[in-house]
């Protein structure tokens, strides 16, 4: 057994919401898990993130992801951290807690395992005391959902040793996460500056009875949060400057933000009936759905609006591309292209409608990912669509004949019915969990001049190895459904 | 003519980013819009604003917007005001010269005109201070772009006229904005509050050389932007804290927020270094884009988006969903079922692909859009749905006749072919801009019982009302294109 085959391992200290979530981020990305957590309620719990992370982490991508790795629930961290390559230490916020663990996992953990710490307030500089390899702790701060959000900060000191901040990114960037290195360590490290910053002026202004927390949330969701969940602030800025640029903005807007500077000082104390008066707001704004039920929209919110930035390739949605690359460039190669899997990948909670199943418009665009993909195939892809030439759909004729639900694996096999000249015609099955045939779709599609619109012959290359496929599949029994109208009998 | 008939109209006063932007959000929602700006650059920036608002307001609908209002650019204030029942001032951000306005403003204005003040940081009273009619003036503060994001704060004064609030708020929520009521007067308002901290907690970063420009907008768009575009900053913590619910979430994490403080309080000066430093961070961030790229970019991540948030009614999506419902109870009754129209929209940015036209998937989105509509007027609507029963397509025949593109209107008409039964057989015909017809859906739909999955017999009502259909429908010839198989030579 070489290298190459010897599943990644990671080993999470501290279950919980966060370890969970790493928990999932990992499994889900194909990587053997090992827990350790001494709370007997821990594997509920993780139990509990799982179920969510499996409805909405693979519904981001338009591939399967890799196969689930091994989950282990271990009796010590010596245990857990046997052949690791990872060690994320999620234990409670305080800093001779984390000291300990921290010093338990370097006794056991493999002296080139990066260990990663969940902290949200301590600098790199204050885990690193008293350790053997200082070098060799990390701060890996995630954003809870840590399987959907992908942001990690990665946090260095002085004392840290870069070849393990790299291997940190690089192992993140495997299991889709985004590092954002921190070369200055400071208390609360850059996200939780910001986020506590809101938080300290959301709380003067419940505690002055300015807004409710409701209005607050309003106030955030309705306008200026739509912009940070693509652009962030200083971007968002320099637009509002216009062509003048950044300078300009700062120049023209910067005394007006001044003014009510002095009054942001004013922090109120966490009171008893500060907290009562904010939990009793909570409660009117979200009570009527359930913890469970908060979480799944906002991981189907979340999802939605991650697939929407996948269009434009920008912030989170761009992370999500390139992993989809990365994942695509791991998969061998077709062995038999006899009939070829163009797709296989899990159906969106965004898919399904109100009959509480794939909806038909998906049903196409899964197909119409298929047509893409057997393009690729044939060399019709990226870079010859950028030369000008493409496929245009002409007419397809869909029969659905089971039914697809969210979380589904679908997967799709594509025969050419014929290749010849500038038409393509094929037939495209799609199979559900079990191997069931739930849908077809027979598709003609013409080869055209990008640049006049219209109908020409595809390159001699592309021509050349669609003809291959159309040869190897041409004696092929004619598939149930080709060649047939809508509402034709059967038989 | 009676008031009905009368379009509405508003008077911007002010033009710019601000001022455009509210152009547009009237105008795009059928207001006759005058302006009155002094800038003899009004009309070319705002022309500006309109061609982005073109691209991204109607593509959040899937209906169509009302037909445009008329635009005029005014020499006087007085002419602008003439019959407008809404006046918003965009001046420039300093009280005399809002007072100077404001003045000029209630001198030509009808008594019941609401009068909306775009200010970020005066509070109402302030702009009232001398004024005719004090409670007619209301703080009406829009965030960039107007034309896309939904939020408007109102605030209120203890002159505020309770009446005006009230029909401020209905105009508003009448071109789809969410206004947000702010009861208890504070220089920056709520939300401005929020964004001041975090851009103050952000120059101190850059100052102090923790984080680049970019690195701070990573940091808000790859974690906690994503969180708060859908719930804002308690729900998400709410969350957080489990079922133990908003209290145990302070009292865990509280203390813990609470370090840091005493170091924001720390604020850079705007030193020209410091505002030099940030220009170039931001050129190297996002410099090789324009900035109308730049927005077009925003533009069509905002609108991806708030279509995403639409499926869960979350935030935004929500506004778009109340908006959408009260403009289809506007339309006039159809006048006749020979041929209903079953869809009217614009065809957005994001449904658009590599090939520059509408994908084929979002052709079948549109006209199972159709398939809905027809639905809901034979009365198998959400009522209906969520009594039990319910149309699943079985199969689908698409022909493409022509190209759709972003920002096109496309229309479909339905025909029905055969309803017999449980079985309802339609023909949807799209045409584009012009009147071309651009592509056909045939498609059978089987009626079925959501409980069993099972095909059955509809409501006798649903059966009549197709029926009803199906004899109107019966003689007309048989449309081009139906009954017809995949390939199949013309003829």
């Amino acid at each position: 057994m070489t290298a190459a085959h010897t599943p990644n391992k990671a080993a999470i200290i501290g279950g919980g919401v966060i370890g969970g979530g790493w928990v999932a981020r990992f499994l889900l990305n194909g990587w053997d898990v090992a827990v350790y957590d001494p709370d007997p309620q821990a594997e509920r719990k993780i139990a509990a993130v799982l179920e969510n992370a499996r409805r909405s982490l693979p519904a981001l991508y338009d591939i399967a992801l890799p196969a689930e790795g091994k989950l282990h629930f271990c009796g010590s961290v010596a245990e857990a951290l046997d052949g690791a390559s990872w060690v994320q230490e999620s234990a409670p916020e305080q800093l001779a807690i984390k000291h300990r663990i921290l010093a338990e996992i370097q006794q056991h953990a493999a002296e080139n395992a990066v260990i990663g710490s969940s902290t949200s307030g301590f600098k790199p500089s204050e885990l690193q005391e008293g350790a053997t390899r200082p070098g060799q702790i990390v701060v890996a701060h995630p954003f809870n959902p840590v399987y959907l959000l992908p942001l990690i900060e990665i946090v260095a000191s002085k004392q840290s040793d870069k070849a393990f901040i790299d291997r940190a990114c690089a192992i993140l960037r495997e299991v889709g996460l985004k590092p954002l290195v921190i070369g200055k360590e400071i208390d609360a490290h850059i996200a939780d500056r910001l986020l506590e910053a809101v938080w300290r002026e959301g709380l003067w202004l419940v505690n002055d009875g300015i807004a409710t927390t409701e209005e607050i949330d309003d106030a955030i969701r309705f306008g200026f949060g739509l912009r940070w969940a693509q652009m962030g602030l200083f971007e968002t800025y320099r637009i509002a400057g216009g062509e003048a640029g950044m300078g300009h903005f700062i120049a023209q807007f910067g005394p007006a933000l001044k003014w009510p500077w002095t009054k942001l000082m004013n922090v109120p104390d966490l009171t008893p009936e500060l907290i009562a008066k904010i939990a009793a707001q909570s409660d009117a704004q979200s009570g009527a759905l359930s913890i469970r039920e908060l979480e799944r929209l906002r991981d189907d919110n979340l999802v939605g609006m991650m697939r929407a930035l996948k269009k434009s390739n920008s912030g989170a949605g761009g992370t999500i591309n390139d992993h989809e690359k990365s994942l695509s460039q791991q998969k061998p190669a077709q062995e038999s292209p006899a009939l070829p899997q163009t797709v296989c990948r899990q159906v969106p909670q965004s898919w399904t409608d109100y009959n509480g199943h794939m909806n038909e418009a998906h049903y196409l665009e899964a197909f119409a990912q298929a047509s893409d993909a057997f393009m690729a195939l044939i060399g019709a892809d990226d870079a010859y669509i950028a030369s000008g030439k493409s496929f245009f759909t002409a007419e397809t004729h869909l029969r659905h004949l089971a039914e697809a639900k969210a979380s589904d694996t679908i997967t799709i096999t594509t025969r050419v019915l014929l290749a010849q000249g500038k038409k393509m015609h094929l037939f495209h099955t799609m199979y559900g969990d079990d191997g069931t045939e739930i849908a077809t779709c027979e598709t003609l599609l013409i080869h055209v001049d990008l640049g006049t619109r219209r109908a020409c012959n595809p390159a001699n290359d592309v021509t050349r190895r669609l003809d291959e496929f159309g040869t190897a599949h041409a004696n092929l029994p004619k598939p149930d459904g080709a060649g047939r109208h809508v509402g034709q009998k059967i038989g």
